[in-house]
């Protein structure tokens, strides 16, 4: 494809393969669809008055949703990020620790490691899933970092290297068969951050459920939404009730005293959100149904369009396609703003992969190994509208 | 009072003293009360798809706050506790810096100042107020710290004092006029806790809006509820532009950039809960109307009970009585977990006033000044039922 004259209407041919599948008004990247028991749940809420961080919603969306991804113990907290900074916690990261973070990612996986006052040290994303490359990730801790008194060393900082962060981009499952294997030879613990990837399944287990903890989201933006939300899933019984602890103001059970063993969260999830949480649950297997189908389509009709690709899911996983990703191919990487402007003024919302972390003001000079994948994807992934309702 | 002989029968007094005022059935501590356009404003934000991080009712609520409480600004944030952490870093705290703190406060306070990365120095309350006593205070920084490179810097520990947070505990009011003269004496920059006092004025201005920034609380137990929810109250435009900033991922704006500009935090109010708050906002003058006949209803109930006395408002204040509270006077201090088993097995919910900050193990090696009357309120304060609805 390099060198290729390409058309110049190959843009317009784009614009117009999308709208053929979401129809000729405006279209938002991802609005959440509400079909269920929504209404009927809040109004439970606030016929009984628990609308707070107290209330049978709460219980029960903790027990749906360990039911749904398979998790011995789910914790539903404020939002993801939230979720993120404890499960850090959880998986032993201290101040000055460095934890290894995909390069290319939303900000709150930064900002989480950050919160715990650690250092986000970046690492190269796999071209084939969108996500962390334990190849990639092996062939430079075995450069930069040595095992040494039983913990991993940063060689260049001497801080100590804590955990790794798996992240599913976009929904696609990483390879985390290998990434575990990384993670088990370098002793490090795995945070994964499923906050994209409820419904997603790697060799049919649930996404989040592989490392020590894992962390789940339900943003507006996200296949459900508690309105704001996240939740911590572990396998671990003694790490569900530190969780539960730590986030809910480490308060000690008595019938009045005011006693906390330590300095904990305010990061409950209020029963009002968790209403919605569970009648949205009721309704994922059709929404990944749905999100499934619309790939399908973009597919369909991308298949004429040259010069751009639909990200697939990758072998041996069944993506929730959270928001859908085409990817410029070639030598096209300087059109990327180019296509975006044309979707845009179109009304077809669309954005480009977040900026990589290592450009941006915060953590442009935290550790990070070579990045050529993630620097590529950054300047060829767009994300288009992604709804489940324009599955049709 | 000291040594008075008393009636065996004293608590059985109070106890039927406060069931005179709240009927014979069991009754909560503190519920809400829902009683307006709750549902009505949740079935918008369903039918709207407007329920996360973006929506006209988180736009609402920050105006109909900053109108209520005569605040230029107020910001919707995701907890009380959230805001005082941002409120900290708006006023200048940085890691290492100690911050002047009631040891008599629910832990939320503390906790704000230890998750910025600063200490929470203990000072003491006054017994007419329950709030921060200036004299002390005066008295404490005199004796304990010094102004030195333009700023107070604590003898003992070496490290720079950075700001001072009255809490209104209960929702009485602090001496706002005599801390403010000494925050400026001696450099302090001011962080009002007013999360319980929604509704309270001090010298006919509502609490919060005194200091650099202020804080609220709309969590399940308080006058009035978003679920979980907070703000930010500032007279200054450009920390209400950095409070919006820091809460809402530190994004800067852009068609379809994801810039960050510095490690900002996910702490915005969904729409969700500020439906929820728009609605109790409305009915906010109602309940703060009952909260004080309830307390007028329980003085008259507690005139006739010895050793017992109802906690007034501080002259000059105009008190939400967030929650009502009795002080057993004189020797009765060992008494309180006798009459807390007392009321509560008759099924009048009470509790003690929070164990202090300096008795919890997190806490129990900061700086602190001497504490006598926070000590003696600690075994002298309960909170009893405090629901608006209670007032009949």
């Amino acid at each position: 494809m390099i060198g290729l004259k390409k058309s110049p209407d190959w843009i317009q041919d784009l614009v117009d393969s999308i709208k053929a599948v979401t129809g000729p008004g405006p279209v938002a990247l991802h609005q959440p669809f509400f079909g269920g028991n929504e209404l009927a749940y809040l109004e439970e809420c606030i016929n009984s008055n628990f609308v707070s961080s107290v209330g049978p919603f709460v219980d029960r969306f903790e027990v749906e949703l360990a039911k749904f991804t398979g998790a011995s113990h789910a914790v539903a907290v404020v939002n993801g990020t939230a979720a993120l900074q404890v499960a850090m916690l959880l998986a032993g990261v201290e101040t000055g620790d460095e934890v290894l973070v995909p390069a290319l990612t939303f900000v709150a996986t930064a900002n989480a490691v950050h919160h715990c006052g650690a250092i986000p040290h970046f690492v190269d994303s796999s071209d084939n899933t969108l996500g962390l490359d334990p190849v990639a990730l092996r062939v430079w801790l075995e450069k930069s970092a040595e095992l040494s008194g039983g913990f991993l060393r940063n060689r260049d900082t001497g801080r100590r290297i804590r955990a790794v962060v798996p992240m599913h981009t976009f929904g696609h499952p990483c390879e985390m068969n290998e990434i575990l294997e990384v993670a088990r030879e370098f002793r490090l613990n795995v945070v994964e951050d499923a906050a994209e990837s409820l419904g997603s399944l790697y060799q049919e287990r649930h996404t989040g459920c592989f490392g020590l903890v894992g962390t789940l989201s339900f943003n507006g933006n996200k296949t459900i939404t508690t309105g704001g939300g996240g939740a911590i899933l572990t396998n671990d019984p003694d790490l569900a009730r530190k969780a539960k602890h730590l986030t809910t103001t480490a308060k000690m059970p008595h019938r009045w005293e005011y006693v906390h063993d330590c300095a904990g969260f305010n990061f409950r999830l209020p029963n009002l959100n968790a209403a919605l949480g569970c009648a949205q649950l009721e309704q994922l297997p059709d929404f990944v149904k749905r999100k499934r189908e619309l790939a399908a389509k973009y597919s369909g009709a991308m298949a004429q369009v040259d010069c751009v690709e639909l990200i697939l899911e990758p072998p041996g996983c069944h993506s929730n396609y959270w928001l859908q990703t085409i990817r410029l191919k070639g030598d096209n990487n300087s059109d990327r703003d180019a296509v975006l402007g044309a979707l845009n003024d179109a009304g077809v919302m669309s954005r480009p992969v977040w900026r990589l972390m290592h450009h941006l003001e915060p953590y442009k000079n935290s550790p990070r190994a070579p990045l050529p994948v993630a620097e590529r994807l950054e300047k060829t992934l767009i994300n288009i509208p992604s709804s489940p309702c324009l599955a049709g």
